[in-house]
């Protein structure tokens, strides 16, 4: 499991699932907070994303802005910062809302400090009240992680039914969680915070 | 009734109802303010919102900042805040005037802390002075209220001969508002203060 | 007169007469300011205004911040506090530039405190000093005016000769202005300031 | 003489020449400035101008920032408070370079106090050193001029031999001033600093 | 040498060397910042600028940001004022990255107060070091050059073969400076410093 | 090597490799910051960059105003003050994500003061926690760096099996290095710290 794990080394970096011309794909969310010092502020979404997938980003900004504090996230972090979400590989364009859990995983690890667990993989669209709503894909998408050897796989629970389409041998190999709100997906995807904190001692 | 009920369970989400290509469906409106503790300012828009359904959205803001404290809303809330306005799905295109009546009850419910009332669902374009104004697609938007479990149902004074198109059935189990003020509209669909002040507790 | 009444009965609203494809029309000139509590700065145009419609609300506005105080208006009312002007119906698309007297009187009267007198309608294009310029479809208009129980009408003096093409049972029944400065439309269409003062008591 | 000396009655308002369609025309440029209490600024431009008519007006704007303290301008007027140039009528497109001088006399007879002289119109470009550049049209600009009841016309001094062009009678009853510098135009069209103080008390 | 000599008898003017449709031409970039007083700020470029020619401008600019200081240019002049660089005439479309060293020097006599010498025409690329970088045209500018009266041209060192293809009649009467760095451009262009000193006296 | 030397010797200058029609070339990515005393803000990317690139120039930013003080870079130097990035030619459109790493050197180079080493070029796309992806057309860029009188080379990990391609007799002239994350990219690239502080005694 080398890509994954070491993409997620760092906290801010989420594994997400995509669907691709040819079947599905691993994707890795990125996001970073601009050192205070720096005086950099605004928002900063890159890697070719479509109108839907920079909507995402601000539905996963926002709902960390509005209920992080509900979280437990220090969100007085994003004050007076430079927030930039980058998905790469950066000149492939991507679009779609099925990234929303990502994107919002990956910021909540940046504020948390908790890493994302190396073997989790996710999709789903959040909504700006933290409900995760189906997507498709889910085959090609489980395939795909199975491939890059994810263990752990989140899905929307209203995706649940798409999980008879994926060949028994693949589903055997992975643990998958069908969640409806992202909260769910924050408790099983970032790595407990003491092990962040033994990261950074 | 799970849907809507969930849907609306927290302050700031409203059950509007939209014309489709497939008839009528149930629509979410949800709405969130950052924490001041974010530094985050400004209006966003999400959900593929065409231009006449994005001015309903600054016209239900722009009510509620020139009237809401004559409404009792605490409208100094919104002061220094990023406040944020989307329709699920977020990959759905959509358009229309008539989700003002949705949006202004779902900024007024965020305000006032009042969740909206999980059994009503609305539709109606909401003018700068809180004139409902009619809309079109009153029979297909209240077969698909009814699908939905929905019970009451708020639609513009000037639709209320549009009723006659409804089936009969559909008409009996559904108690419907002819309003003409955007003011009726709250009183009728957001849950009692009292209500929300034993969920605060 | 129940519309024209309705809509004009609070301050910032006027009645304007614009040509459609179907003859004319009376439309409404909805103008508000944001309470200062909510911070909000900036000016919107709503109601899928052309450009040019566009424009002659920016010169209403700008006529009124820099003559304003010349006319007793409390201009100081416009600092720090965000502007809406809104024409209903939200979404039929509008255009030209005789709209300008309606938005200056709407925003007037929403700066005064005068409601606009329910029986006048006017049409009119205005220039940045206050002049009014002629504007096409006296006819149709008039004839709208009169559908809509409007009894007092105001309209260019450079569009005087165009009266002539009124039918004449209409014009009889109308009171016709022709003005050429925008102060005798704010003279005529605003209610007194007692009548202000009564109501808001 | 009744239509410029009407326009240009106040200070703010240029009469220019342009070529039509049909000919030549006079235009009017109006500016003003917002009331320091609207809290108003930044720079606002209306008439449906093209991109090059628009860089004119900003080029008479810098143009008065740089050099209007020369002049005796009192250019600290234009701090904090918004400048809004116009050229009605509202619905007509406009563009070329050649209202530059017309732009620039308009903006510095709002700032003097001085009404620009209502038989005076001009012509030309100009440079952001107040040079004037020369334009084109001048015969169809004159016999607009003349048409209008103007008696004294500013063209740029390069184009003094298209003068040949005008029809001996019209030239005989005009005044024209071939300039090459801007506060040419400004010495000769702005009516003397004790009429404007006469018109204020 | 009436027209450079006079284009550029203030501070703020270069004159330089472009290709056209018709051969080669002389232009005058003009350079203005506003005066404190007027609180504006921010950067305009008006003269229809391409895309390429803008770009130009910004490097200029940032190239005396950056390193004004070392040449002694005082750089806090730009502080909280806005600065302009104009290319006339207005109307004509103008690009291509050539013009950079005539911006440069423009601004750099802006802000130093010494004008640029009325016998010197340039043309050059500059990157945000400061290097000179080749450019086309050179036949057709030098000779545009020569007949706008021109005496010392200066043109990128990499640019040095072209000179062959200039007829030696116009060689002879042309003195040329192949430079590298802008220095060298602002070195040789500029007046002297008690020029501008005995002019301002 | 005088080329790329001379380019590099002021720190805020790199040497990357892109892929043109006619095989590779050599670039240069120019950085710069304002000086403080001239208030200028904002970042400004030029050289006709695509909207990759631009994206690529963004992460650069990014990375280093978040981890830039990991790496024991001055980024509060970043505070304040404008940013620029140029890619020159001025008039030749360039896009791509491969120049990510040169922009990071740039950029790194100039918070540093360490100029870029004049005998190395790069290649590679950089995520925003640093990581080099995988890039295009490595055989075409050796031969243009091995063709410029470049020696080092620096190419993602992961485009290691491209090297076969390289002719022998280039490959044998060319130290090449295949790096995995943007700091060891700095680690070779720069220039000493006592270097820098020679060059600035
Ligand atoms: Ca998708
Ligand atoms: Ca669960
Ligand atoms: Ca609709
Ligand atoms: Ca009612
Ligand atoms: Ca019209
Ligand atoms: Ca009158
Ligand atoms: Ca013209
Ligand atoms: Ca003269
Ligand atoms: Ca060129
Ligand atoms: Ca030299
Ligand atoms: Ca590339
Ligand atoms: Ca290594």
């Amino acid at each position: 499991l080398p890509e994954a794990r070491q993409r997620t080394s760092v906290p801010g970096v989420a594994t997400g699932l995509a669907v691709t011309g040819a079947g599905g794909d691993v994707l890795y969310v990125e996001a970073s907070l601009a050192d205070p010092e720096t005086g950099a502020t605004g928002v900063t979404l890159t890697g070719q994303l479509g109108d839907v997938m920079k909507e995402s980003a601000q539905i996963a900004l926002s709902y960390l802005r509005s209920r992080g504090a509900e979280l437990e996230l220090p969100v007085g972090s994003l004050k007076d910062r430079s927030v930039h979400v980058h998905v790469p590989a950066g000149a492939i364009p991507k679009d779609g809302p099925s990234a929303g859990v990502t994107m919002t995983t990956a910021l909540a690890s940046l504020l948390s400090g908790r890493p994302v667990r190396g073997d989790v993989a996710m999709t789903g669209e959040v909504s700006l009240t933290g409900r995760v709503l189906p997507i498709g894909g889910v085959k090609q998408k489980l395939l795909a992680a199975h491939r890059a050897g994810i263990t752990t796989v989140l899905i929307p629970a209203r995706n649940e039914p798409d999980l008879d389409d994926v060949p028994e041998e693949v589903r055997a190999e992975l643990t998958v969680h069908a969640v409806s709100d992202v909260r769910e997906v924050l408790d099983i995807a970032l790595s407990p915070a003491h092990v962040a904190e033994a990261a950074a001692a």
